[in-house]
């Protein structure tokens, strides 16, 4: 077993923390952004340091290529982002960079052989925080094998177009112009010449932490829907309507958020479900609402429960506290599995180092999740300190980043030698 | 007894409708904007006509005056708003004006004789649409003699500087000056020129329609208290952390919600309170609130029963759902009670004109409200369809306007007689 090196981790881990520092603790470094081509530019200093060959794509994710015994091969690619969500941590996508950077200066200074061509990767705009939406990139590569209602989302020519949220008359499509890093069509990644994907990244959730477990050994990417619930009331004066004639639309979406918790509890004890977002008509203090909508998003494994929870909205009553309910569905995505050779190899790998481990889903989206419908691909966790992600106290101490790198490293060997 | 003519209501009516028609029954109307000129310079061409003398404050409150047999004495002026919200009704604000004009033109036109000069008034920027806040130049004018918690929010400095929401780079101040409407300070309604206000106004709500009654005698404009409720969680991802992890904001606000109907139900009947407006942070649908924050009014005429409302409040209990709770008072306003000889006035005039009646309070605030701080002063109700107001279906018929200025004529005459 090869193992990757502490110290190396830590240099890049402090080194990569300045770019888009926000001052207490965290980063904000947008796609494209000066600090995210900072992260760039120092991704590419240190892999043309081992004599990694860089290469870009059209929408600029970038390639960083270390020549195996046998350039005929398909390559193995290890890939995450390097930007973050505003006032995010340290660790969220560019650990996945810094991983597969270790991998390459661990393989080029031990003098490893392996026969594929081994590449780091950076996703370009994972996080859509700038300009949505997230996983923007990986959308634009794997569109064409995209489930049809996931792939209408990701059109490349709407993608440059989009806006972004701090100056609406900047497109992304700018910023990739403007980025130095837009580079050939023909480099995208894609199922010809690569063989495998690999994506380390932390949890992002307190699972493995609870568990004193280093390293999750991914399965998938859990099956979700996602609905907006509505509830109907009537407008009035807050200071001339009687109690008994009012209609009042939030109190009503609070009568329903508690039918839904009390109703989808009963439920798999694995099913996570969230109600984040919501908007109330005419949110005045003085004014009794007359409509009011949240979000709904359900998430597990089992297509059986996400039924269980579709028919759970469908039972909502219609008539509540003397308001009409109403749902319309979001969007839903089946459980994509990751590829069970590759998973296998994780499993091994991290088997063989004796790091405490155990198999666990990814309820997040990630890059890998739009890859693996294009290629065999996989994930690697290590835990996030109190289950916190997307905000500055985001956690992972650097033996674990290490461990997680050293899991990457030996599971791309195995696929290195499986052929 | 006297009556008005529903004829000249009705033209009235459908002359300043036209101003500020929004195309679908109701207007928009801001204060001070073209619309509002259109419905100044209407106000102004009919009281010209009766022999009115004009006059502007500072403020571009305007006064329309006929000159009583013995103008020594203090003035009786009958005064409501032309403004409106965004898509309001043809009633609010605008009856209580076309009432006062309605009155002149009757005793113009009959030569009903009075000793005491009458005046039909338009306060400046009641609903506080485009220029925050309500009432502005009601609270400008009665600043003195105001209680020192509300006054602070009405210093004319402030008021000037106060900018548009549709355009922050324009004040009150700036459309005042463009208005043509600003005059002498020294014209501002006082107690020495003026005895006393009556204002008309459509009830708001509907509880006049629902007991079958034409006209509200107006008592009291009630107490409130508005506060603030908190619910703190913790933000994770919605993806990724187990439900028994989670310190879900919204889940909790929506617990202490069933709380406050739960215990304010148990109250007084007459008690009314609201939970208008919402704030959801960071209200994102994959992310579990961390932050939930909404609005509480509560309105009664008895300081005891808002009393038992703000121990409702302080007793929410301190953890809901593994989120902490807190509450901030916003304001609070004791019940102001009209003028009890004024209110006698306006009860002997509906009796005597045969009247269906009943004695109302007022819910909703109103320039009255801080007349009264300065002189005599009360209010007369007309009912509202359906209890609504402050929406384009707003409606009360020509016939109950013209009842309501006929109130209004009479009880003021009995107001110019008794010296």
């Amino acid at each position: 077993m090869f193992t990757c090196s502490k110290e190396r981790m830590q240099d890049k881990i402090s080194t990569f923390s300045t770019f888009g520092d926000a001052g207490h603790g965290g980063i904000t470094r947008y796609s494209l952004s000066p600090e995210a081509l900072q992260a760039r530019a120092e991704f590419v200093k240190r892999m043309t340091a081992i004599g990694a060959e860089i290469k870009t794509d059209d929408v600029a994710n970038v390639y960083a290529t270390l020549k195996g015994s046998d350039p005929t091969l398909p390559a193995i690619v290890m890939a995450s982002h390097c930007d973050s969500v505003k006032n995010g941590g340290n660790y969220d996508g560019i650990l996945g960079v810094m991983g597969a950077m270790e991998v390459l200066e661990t393989v080029a200074n031990d003098k490893i052989p392996h026969k594929h061509n081994l590449v780091a990767m950076i996703w370009t705009n994972e996080e859509g925080s700038l300009y949505p939406p997230a996983m923007m990139c990986s959308g634009i590569v794997c569109n064409d094998y995209l489930p049809a209602d996931i792939a209408k989302n990701f059109k490349k020519e709407n993608m440059l177009a989009s806006k972004s949220i701090l100056d609406p008359t900047k497109t992304f499509g700018m910023a990739l112009e403007a980025s130095g890093y837009k580079g050939d069509e023909a480099n995208r990644l894609n199922p010809k010449d690569y063989k495998a994907m690999f994506e380390l990244h932390i949890e992002q959730g307190p699972i493995l932490e609870a568990a004193g477990n280093d390293i999750g050994v991914v399965t998938c990417v859990l099956g979700m829907v996602n609905y907006r619930i509505k509830v109907y009331g009537q407008a009035d004066h807050a200071g001339t309507t009687p109690m008994k004639y009012r209609h009042d639309a939030l109190f009503g979406a609070a009568k329903v958020l508690e039918y839904l918790h009390t109703e989808l509890d009963k439920l798999d004890p694995e099913l996570v479900y969230t109600t984040g977002e919501i908007l109330c008509h005419p949110d005045v203090h003085t004014v009794i609402p007359d409509y009011v909508e949240f979000s709904l998003d359900a998430r597990h494994e089992d297509p059986r429960v996400i039924e269980q929870v579709v028919s759970v909205i469908e039972n909502i009553p219609k008539d509540v506290e003397k308001c009409k309910t109403g749902y319309e569905i979001a969007w839903t995505r089946d459980t994509v599995y990751y590829d069970k050779q590759l998973v296998d190899f994780v499993q091994e790998a991290v088997d063989e180092l004796g790091y405490s481990n155990q198999k666990i889903n990814s309820g997040a989206g990630h890059d890998a999740q739009f890859a693996s419908y294009m290629l065999p691909t996989t994930m690697v966790f290590v835990p996030s300190k109190d289950g916190h992600s997307h905000c500055e106290p985001e956690f992972t101490s650097t033996e674990l980043c290490t461990e997680g790198a050293s899991v990457l490293l030996n599971a791309v060997l195995k696929c290195d030698a499986a052929d």
